[in-house]
C-alpha cells in the first residue's frame, strides 16, 4: 500500500509540474443551506488539464524508464485522467492515446484535441473503453498507464492531501469525489499521517457506489449494474491495494444521485462562477443535501476535483 | 474625485459582504507565449454576482437612506453591474429593475432571473438599455445606480485595488479592463496612493476606445460609433470626473480586438478551467498579443475581472 514517504516523494517530483491550487472559504451565497458554518473550497479544478489527475499522471510519468516512453502512452478515462495524461505526454514529447466511453463531456475532448492526443469513443461505460486501451498497448507497445489501480498514480494523488493541510491547516473534515478511488486512497493516507484527528469523507454515485459496496461486503466486490451517468464517476470495481486503504483511512462514504450532482454544478455556477464538472461538484451536493454529518464549527474542505461545463447546462 | 480615503470607507463598508477573491500565478501552461515570467491572475471572477461590480454596487447600497430603497433599485448595464444590482437588491429585501441591451451574454440573464431581478432587454447598445432605465426610475420612484459614474460606485470598485496590493505586494504593473472606466479610476486611485511606482494599464475594445480617445484628445470626448461587440464594455462617453482620475493615475491603456479577447478566454478555458467573460479575459488577450511592455522581471497582475460562458463557444 502508498505510503506517506511515498507521497512525500512524489510532491517533491511533481512539484515542478502542477500547480498549487488555491483555495476561497465559501460565503456571501444567496443559498447557504447546507454550508452554514466554516466551508472552504479548494479550487483544484483549476489544476492544470483541468483536474487533481495532473499528479498522478505526473508522478508516473518521472519514474517511467526513458525507453517506456517510446511508443507513447495510451489510457482509459472518463475524461479527467485522459486529459492529464494527454498533457503529461505533451510534457514528455511523446503520443498520447484516449480511450474514452461515450458518455464522455464534449468539452474534454475538445481539450484532448488541442493536448494533440488521438482520441477514440468505446462502448458506454469505462470498462469497455478500458479492454480497447488494453488492446491498443498490447499491439502498438505503448506504455499504459491506469487511472487509479497504480501505486505510483495513487501517491500522486496523494500530494493534494499534503497541499489542502498546508492550506486549511485546522482542517476537520474533507469531502472527496470517488470514481476508481485513486484519488481518496492517496489523500486519506496523507491526512491520516499528518492530520489523524481530520475525517476524510468519500462522495460516490448512487448509481456507482464501487467503495460503499466493498465497505458494506467488507470486502472487494464488483458491481452488478453501474447506473450512474457521471464519466468520471463510473466504475464496476476498484482494486485490493485501494479497498483496503479506504477501510482504514477513510471515515465514511456517502451516496448522492446524478440530479443532486448537476443541481450542485449550477449552483456553483450561480454563486461562485466556478466552473465543475459533475464530479467537481460531488462535495458540494453532499452538502447541500444534509449528507454530512458535522459541529456547527467544524472546518469542512469540500474539494471541487474537476472543471466542466455541467453547471451551465 | 474619488480619494484614498472613500476607498478605505468603502471597504470598511462593504468587507461584511462582498467576497476577498483569490489570486494564482500563471504557471504550467501549454501555450505561455505573452505570460512569461511573473504574472499573477487575480480570480475576481469568482466574486459574489460574477464580478467586482458587487463592491460598487454593495458601497451604494450601504450610504443610500433607506426611504429611497422604497421602491427598488434600477440601473442599465452590460450584464455585471445588472448581476451586482440584483443581488444587492436581495439583500436589502427590495425589488431590482435591471435593462440591458440585446447583446447580453444569455447566461446573464439567466443569473439575474435567480436573484428575481426583472429584466428588460432594451437597444443595442448600453446607452439606449439606459435611457430606458433613467424613464422608468422617473415614472417609478425606484433609485437609479449608475454603473459607472457615481463617486460612490468608483469607490466602492477602488476597494479591489487595494485588495490586489494586499495580495501582491510586490506587484509591478496591474492590467484592468475598461467599460465605462468606474473600476479603473476608484482602483488607480487606491493604487497610486499606496505603491505609486506600480504602473496601471487600461484595456478597451477597439471598437470602443472611451478613455483612449479621451487621453489622446486630452479631454471628455464622445465616441461617434462603438462597434464593439462585448457589451461589459461598450460605452460611448464616461464622465468628467473619471477622465480627470484616469489621466492622473493611469499610465497606458491599449486596445484589443473582440477576436482576441474572445480567443483568451478560450485560452482561460483550456490552460486553466477558468470560465471568463470577455471583459475579464481582456488583459489576457493583451498580454498574449504582446500588447504590454514590461521587463522580464516585472510582478505582472492580470485581473480577471468577471465571469462567463466566452471561452466553451
Amino acid at each position: 500500500m502508498v505510503t506517506i514517504d511515498d507521497i512525500l516523494s512524489a510532491q517533491e517530483r511533481i512539484a515542478p509540474f502542477i500547480r498549487h491550487t488555491p483555495v476561497m472559504p465559501a460565503t456571501q451565497m444567496r443559498d447557504a443551506v447546507g454550508l452554514e458554518g466554516r466551508v472552504t473550497l479548494k479550487l483544484e479544478l483549476v489544476q492544470v488539464a483541468g483536474s487533481f489527475k495532473a499528479r498522478g499522471a505526473m508522478n508516473r510519468l518521472q519514474t517511467l524508464p526513458p525507453e517506456k516512453l517510446r511508443h507513447g502512452l495510451v489510457t482509459a478515462s472518463g475524461g479527467n485522467h485522459g486529459l492529464a495524461i494527454a498533457r503529461t505526454a505533451h510534457v514528455a514529447g511523446v503520443q498520447a492515446k484516449i480511450f474514452l466511453p461515450s458518455n464522455v463531456a464534449p468539452d474534454k475532448v475538445a481539450k484532448l484535441k488541442v493536448w494533440n492526443a488521438s482520441v477514440e469513443i468505446v462502448g458506454s461505460v469505462w470498462d469497455e473503453a478500458n479492454e480497447a486501451a488494453l488492446a491498443f498497448a498490447d499491439g502498438s507497445g505503448a506504455t499504459y498507464v491506469h487511472p487509479f489501480s497504480d501505486p505510483v498514480v495513487v501517491a500522486g494523488q496523494g500530494t493534494l492531501g499534503l497541499e489542502i493541510l498546508d492550506d486549511m491547516p485546522d482542517v476537520d473534515t474533507l469531502l472527496v469525489a470517488i470514481g476508481g478511488g485513486g484519488l481518496i486512497a492517496g489523500l486519506s493516507t496523507a491526512v491520516k499521517a499528518r492530520r489523524p484527528q481530520a475525517k476524510v469523507i468519500g462522495i460516490e454515485p448512487v448509481g456507482s457506489p464501487t467503495l460503499r459496496a466493498c465497505l458494506d461486503a467488507q470486502r472487494l466486490v464488483t458491481l452488478n449494474n453501474v447506473s450512474t451517468q457521471v464519466p468520471t464517476m463510473a466504475c464496476r470495481r476498484t482494486d485490493e491495494a485501494i479497498f483496503q486503504t479506504v477501510s482504514r483511512h477513510v471515515d465514511d462514504i456517502v451516496l448522492v444521485t446524478d440530479d443532486e450532482m448537476q443541481a450542485a454544478a449550477r449552483w456553483l455556477w450561480f454563486e461562485f462562477g466556478i466552473a465543475a464538472d459533475l464530479s467537481g461538484a460531488a462535495s458540494v451536493a453532499a452538502l447541500r443535501t444534509g449528507r454530512i454529518s458535522r459541529s456547527a464549527d467544524d472546518h469542512v474542505c469540500a474539494l471541487i476535483c474537476g472543471a466542466g461545463t455541467d453547471g451551465m447546462a
